[in-house]
């Protein structure tokens, strides 16, 4: 993949089967139409991406993108940022949460250095796609330059790309101290919204930083002004590892794999993707409703239903690990579940 | 297991692990504390239970009980009654939903006949713990003696008995046309509350029907009284597979397994058990939240907090199939995670 631009025109809407045509089964299988709820909803988007009944998602990787941000040193997290590369040690030693609930979902977990803050070679076992050593601070100059938005986005299609041939479907995560506070800005900027209605506690930051976090995202909307294009948006605010999301999720729908969103960080990436490529929607499976109050904008505008609500506000793609079951049981549903017509042979006696 | 009374001065209080021990344990691992939200809760609740760090739960089985119910002549179902022997031919030959998504879930599905209204070896791979064929309508009188009712309960405790040796974790799922109405009528009467507060749409059913439902219910709840002893609401209210659900809810708390609700029904029978052991509730894991509107009280008198809300309304345990992933996951976190003191040598640097 050679630019960006070459990127989005390789995204194809799904259209293995016919989405009409899946509901007219799924209604007709043997139970009350409707009576799985939001599991029929994934069986026919999944089925229409991959052709019904779709192949069971055996091989699942969690691509868990890594950066730092340069508007962690405004005290706008409650932990600081050297954070970001020791937990890139857990992610490949094992000892993370996605780790651990990756090896529960038989799910494999590549971390992904975008752009930690640690030199060259410091991070053993995890994919080497640093841009740099972390954004600038959004709160005083743009985070990236568009070029380094550009790589960003190309490193995290590369991710998939080169698993993709290994790869049934892609969960996705985030790592980086401050990434709320980019996503919020990033999100702010996209859906047109006031940065008070996108800061929310993080990962368990004061009211304080609470402050220190709108009072960025605000500057960083100042400064962007109307533009609402995402690859100047993503340089106006970072970060490298959203970027790389956006990529991902493209180079996704490119390969016709399904990607599950985690929470507000990654799903500021998918938001980022779609506007670029609107057909990428198609790929998209949101796996839960996050906390940050943002979220809630982002899904609306996606026009996705996360599968779970469980008070979730960690990211590592934490959630998207924990939807990938249920991804499995819509599929299993579609390609085990008999017609009612075979089970009642005489409707209505 | 001779007596209802035996089986419930077996059940025991969970305590392999102290509870407050395990959350402290949980604070400490690598994340903010609390940032996995119910999947934490999840995890004490399950260490306490079966140690810290528990065992996988490999081996599940999802026992599926079936009834008629007497009542179902009046029109409050949207299926005619023989539906429920029908489907009992399904969760046999793997057809039915529950089927499909326990293969998902590696889950083995066991249907068992407390009393369809189906001659003796009509249902072939069906295990046979037929009480009668199917419960008197309690709209008019008693839906079961006292007898039936004990009868029934340790039908539901043999399934599970049976199985303890081979099992880490029992889902419990239902079947019978009407059964909608007969838990409304049970957990009205054992929570106190108005006929109209319990009744819904079922599988489907029109306003009529609902109509019909809630008069069925009050009728019920005439005849009993001011009783809300668990025994004597079952013998008015029915049925068969809601006092096995008691049963089975007893024995695997007896047995020290985790045992998963699914929706109204079977947490109708769930409720029962706790009301005659208390300790039970201990071993109880709310999979989902269904529409039903009584749902939502009867787990709040357990004090349970489901970890779907899918708008599931089929029963059969599908619900609680779905939520064994979450069980695993929460398992996983505690065997998996590392301490946050090993990921940050020096905590605030």
């Amino acid at each position: 993949m050679t630019s960006v631009a070459d990127l989005v025109a390789r995204v194809r809407p799904a259209g293995a089967a016919d989405a009409a045509a899946v509901r007219r089964r799924v209604d007709a299988l043997a139970k009350p139409p409707g009576s799985l709820g939001a599991l029929e909803d994934v069986a026919v988007r999944l089925a229409t991406a991959l052709g019904d009944p779709p192949l069971a998602l055996r091989r699942r990787t969690v691509l868990v993108f890594a950066a730092d941000h340069g508007v962690a040193a405004r005290g706008v997290s409650a932990y600081p940022p050297g954070v970001t590369a020791l937990m890139c040690g857990a992610f490949v030693s094992g000892g993370a949460a996605v780790s651990a609930l990756a090896r529960s979902a038989g799910a494999e977990v590549v971390a992904v250095d975008v752009g930690v803050d640690a030199p060259p070679g410091a991070l053993p076992g995890v994919m080497d796609g640093k841009v740099r050593r972390g954004s600038r601070d959004l709160s005083v100059e743009d985070a990236l330059t568009p070029a380094e938005v550009c790589q960003a986005v190309l490193v995290g299609a590369a991710a998939v790309l080169t698993r993709a041939a290994g790869t049934d479907v892609f969960a996705l995560g985030d790592m980086g101290i401050g990434n709320t506070t980019a996503a919020g800005a990033v999100t702010a900027a996209l859906l047109g919204m006031p940065a008070a209605a996108m800061v929310g506690p993080g990962t368990g930051v004061d009211a304080a930083g609470r402050a220190r976090k709108e009072a960025a995202v605000t500057a960083a909307l100042a400064r962007l002004g109307d533009s609402r294009d995402p690859l100047r948006v993503l340089a106006a605010c970072g970060g490298l590892e959203i970027a790389a999301v956006a990529g991902a999720v493209l180079a996704a729908a490119s390969a016709s794999r399904p990607v599950v969103t985690d929470g507000f960080i990654t799903t500021a990436g998918a938001l980022a993707a779609v506007r670029l490529a609107p057909a990428a929607a198609d790929w998209l499976f949101a796996s839960h409703r996050s906390p940050e109050p943002g979220h809630h904008a982002q899904l609306a505008a996606l026009g996705l239903e996360p599968l779970l609500d469980l008070r979730l506000r960690l990211g590592e793609g934490t959630g998207a690990v924990l939807a990938l079951p249920l991804l499995d049981a819509a599929g299993s549903m579609l390609r085990h579940m008999a017609p009612l017509a075979a089970v009642l042979p005489r409707p209505g006696a």
